[in-house]
């Protein structure tokens, strides 16, 4: 059930079910010259579409499609919103959502940027302090980063598993490039333009992604993700 | 071209020809028993790409889908951003797009609540202080509200104008009822819930509404705006 | 009554008997040539005096002299407020006066900026969430505008209306010039000095303006809202 | 010359011959059973306009006639303004003066409080940080107050000094009771509730005050600003 | 007891027993040529150790190091914490504390300038009015300063006062030289650069400074808090 | 060079030699049943100390002892500071020292929560963003748990590494008790109490602590910074 396509009597309806409410945050982020600036906002919707139809009591509430950004806020294409903006809209989305009986919300992040995710965890510590609510917060690319099976040496932003999780999600999508990048570790100094640690654009090597492994992937983050549904937040 | 489907080099490219980037603000809100929760982000997301189509050098940025609500947010299903995340957000968003050497945007949004109009464009008026931006910023429901052609006595939220515009442009979520409903005003009256200036939840007679009156209409904002972006925006 | 020329006793005694606090909110905004600076501020304490004189019950509070402004903020003279600061401000004295009782205000504001009445409204919203009060809030200019008899073609800011007011109230601070002026529609530009949409400083052939039309207009305001008090705020 | 009763070119003329523009900030507080809640105001907008008079090259800006207010904030009739809006209202005010060529301002504040004066004093460093403008801010009550010859032993406020002062300014508001206080001090402990500092709702022997001595301090005040600002201010 | 060397069952423990938590505030500011940056910090964290070796039941909690300053904020050394930040950090740790169950709080700041007394005394007065708790803030400086037997003629920041309580806390310190110093009235000008008014950097004869008169204040200064705690805040 | 304890004319001239400032940030952090609340303040004030003394050119600013902490706030004797309020005084502190001219600064907290870091490092962006500044900005405990060596399974907050560490630093302040605890994961459940992910109040199997190597892990610390600062920041 989308959220956008239902009106408020069956929203009423719905939500006195005890739904969980599944809130996609995507990003309009460079992903280096192969993969589009929405990358983040496709993976998130893409899983939290996949989630809506293999669970009942689903519904998938409109996407939020700009984040926070640190290293690539400079690259051309990026769309960053502040700390504070992002944390205070996000807070009020998710109080308004509670307002109306919401008890359950799983929120999945297509970018996974450690301001960003404080951003969010700081808003989401907000609203169970204020509200009767629970709230799970996940990165779908952490969850996949984190599998043994998905951990490419050097891989990252852009890289194997982003790459292959496109040509999945949206082959059409993905240019025909594969490039290859690294991570330019700062030793700890915060830099002005941060984007000289993403020097490639993306970090990892693309070559290596296919969309065979990007469904696996997928099918993983997704199976994960019901799951810890099942076990914590239903 | 639609921002999350290019990458950042074809962005950059494109940014260089001084392109016109529209930015769609959608709503999550509450417009009846017959038409759909997203209804606002449809009608401004359909003006938008229609923009796209009929003229050269457009960029489409992915849509805000949530705005400020006053009268319906307490009503199920509205989702309601405070005045200050919603002009600190949309502040950011335009900042970043002039930092990337966007010069003529155009803001539709397709709720127009006077708080919600309020925010929106005191964060334009922020970004023009501070960035040599040229930003015109409509409501295509005001658009349409204001021709004489289409001044319906007692048509608002949800009414006429809006039902046909739905059975346009998404027929298959509008529902078959056709509700009628009256603004109570409050003579000022500042309303701790002010959803009982809607009583019936949507204000005008959908009766009169159809799917023929509904794309004259779209295409009068469409051209309206097109003549605008011709005349004063580019 | 004037709140400030009463004591705390005084005070406490009236407010035991739940009065109508009236605050009038004015402005240093310039008026064009010939009206003074402080046009708003007079007209709306010239409001709240006769309201006060023909009802009992009612406490005139000390008027705020400063508002928000965005067209003539860079014209001499202005003086503005930003939308956060006014907002905070009003948001403040409401609180104190509903903590020490009072259940029943109206807010009477020369001025009608968009911003200016949003960030009021905001104020007032903020109050009625917070404690048990009833506010009305008004523009004393925006009563007569809308009123069928005093709609002049192309009269706003400055114009017949504001000019035969000042005549009725102050005709010795209102000048010998009566200049005309046209409002020039920005299209939705955002313009960062919109001093250009009121180029003659003023909107409106003043010429049509005299004592006589003001003090029916004066008159009408003050009936229109002792009819409201009566109606909705008693 | 007072601003509210001159026109915009009025205005742009006079600022162009580096006036002088005074501020008054005026208060609505509890002063005992026999001055008005307006005294703080009516203080500062007597002295203000006797320097008027007495200088050239003066315009009186519209006095802000509320305040932030600690000990007496909860006693009836007091209205507070908190500490941050207190100073973003005025950092704005000044900030807009100085932005059509004011260089020389004088607020005078007839509430001295403690947190009152330091929001002003803070709004005031932030303007001339921003700025350049020279800002002079004073309390006539202190001036008063530390001025040798009117050192009243245990005399603060609402005692002989404002009692005397508002019998010179506006005898026809000051009631008749002559009633005397202690002011009680907290040893550093802060106080939920600090209206236990000023048992008596004021502090000192006010039936030692009388006219003529409130003619000397208005005096005195008066003599002394004018002193001071031919010396720094000019 | 010190309460960074104790462990949280320790604490809790203690936090049983209704203690008195000490929170000394320090400044990192200029203090002459012969003072060290240190100065407010030392003597706060004197005072505080010596109440603490005197009294039962006391907790001393990590001092804070840093404060708000105007006039010497731009001489070297001086490290400045903004109105808010200072306000903001205070409120916090106090609540905190609070939340741990102490009722009893004694704040001692070494560094006495009227903005940063009014930063700490508003954070002290949100915190009251959350939690009930009672808290003592004070300046140990303002204590000697006000007693009788030490008001030296001229004396100020960094002067006989503030010299020989550093001879008699850490003589190691105090450099060789005994500069003296005039404060510069600014007869109410807000001062851009307020160092102006401090012109030697310090104010007061140090050459009339020593070490015995150190430790008369001193102990002057405890025992004056010990007295005050046991009449008001046990 | 401690900057607490050297006086203004000192800063002045060692400044001017493009000095290293180092800034501990310590907290107050409930650390189980056998560690002192201070031990993340007396871990970074030891590696301050040390950088201190094996590098010439070095100033250590006073330590801040308190930070913000998710898990254990709740816990007795935590002190929490909210995000806000540490990324606001932090700002402050670096931009002051930014203005007198400290062009290279380290910032070394022993805390090490993922909100603490986010608001420290949101601290420094926006200073490096205004001031021509070189920062470093570590956590000694993430230094130390990144190192082969010393990744000890499931070891954690005052787990093997910080009581080996304090046994080193300060054997007086550490308890005989060698308590032993586990992480619980929350599978991206965001907690009212995250006191739960920690339900023995620390992580990782103590008994294996011992001095020795806490030694070599201080060592270990003080050596890889000094490279780092010689590396990246000299």
């Amino acid at each position: 059930m989308r959220m956008d396509r239902i009106t408020s009597p069956e929203f009423e309806s719905t939500a006195a079910n005890g739904p969980l409410v599944i809130l996609p945050i995507g990003a309009t982020e460079s992903h280096g010259i192969h993969l589009p600036l929405g990358t983040d906002t496709f993976q998130a919707e893409y899983v939290a579409g996949e989630i809506e139809k293999r669970m009942n009591n689903v519904i998938v509430a409109p996407t939020l499609p700009y984040g926070n950004h640190s290293s690539l806020k400079n690259v051309p294409g990026t769309v960053n919103v502040s700390f504070d903006a992002l944390r205070s809209f996000m807070s009020d989305v998710l109080i308004s959502l509670a307002s109306h009986g919401i008890k359950r919300m799983l929120i999945i992040t297509g970018h996974a940027g450690t301001s960003h995710m404080a951003a969010v965890t700081e808003a989401c510590r907000d609203v169970v302090s204020r509200k009767d609510v629970k709230i799970m917060f996940v990165s779908d690319y952490i969850i996949a980063a984190e599998c043994e099976e998905f951990r490419f040496e050097g891989d990252g932003h852009g890289g194997i598993i982003e790459t292959s999780r496109m040509l999945d999600i949206g082959p059409a999508i993905v240019k025909k490039e594969r490039p290859s990048g690294k991570f330019a570790d700062s030793s700890g100094i915060i830099l002005k333009d941060a984007s000289s640690c993403i020097p490639d654009g993306i970090v990892g090597d693309t070559s290596k992604a296919d969309a065979e492994l990007g469904e696996k992937i997928n099918n993983y983050i997704v199976g994960e993700l019901i799951r810890r549904i099942n076990e914590v937040l239903s």
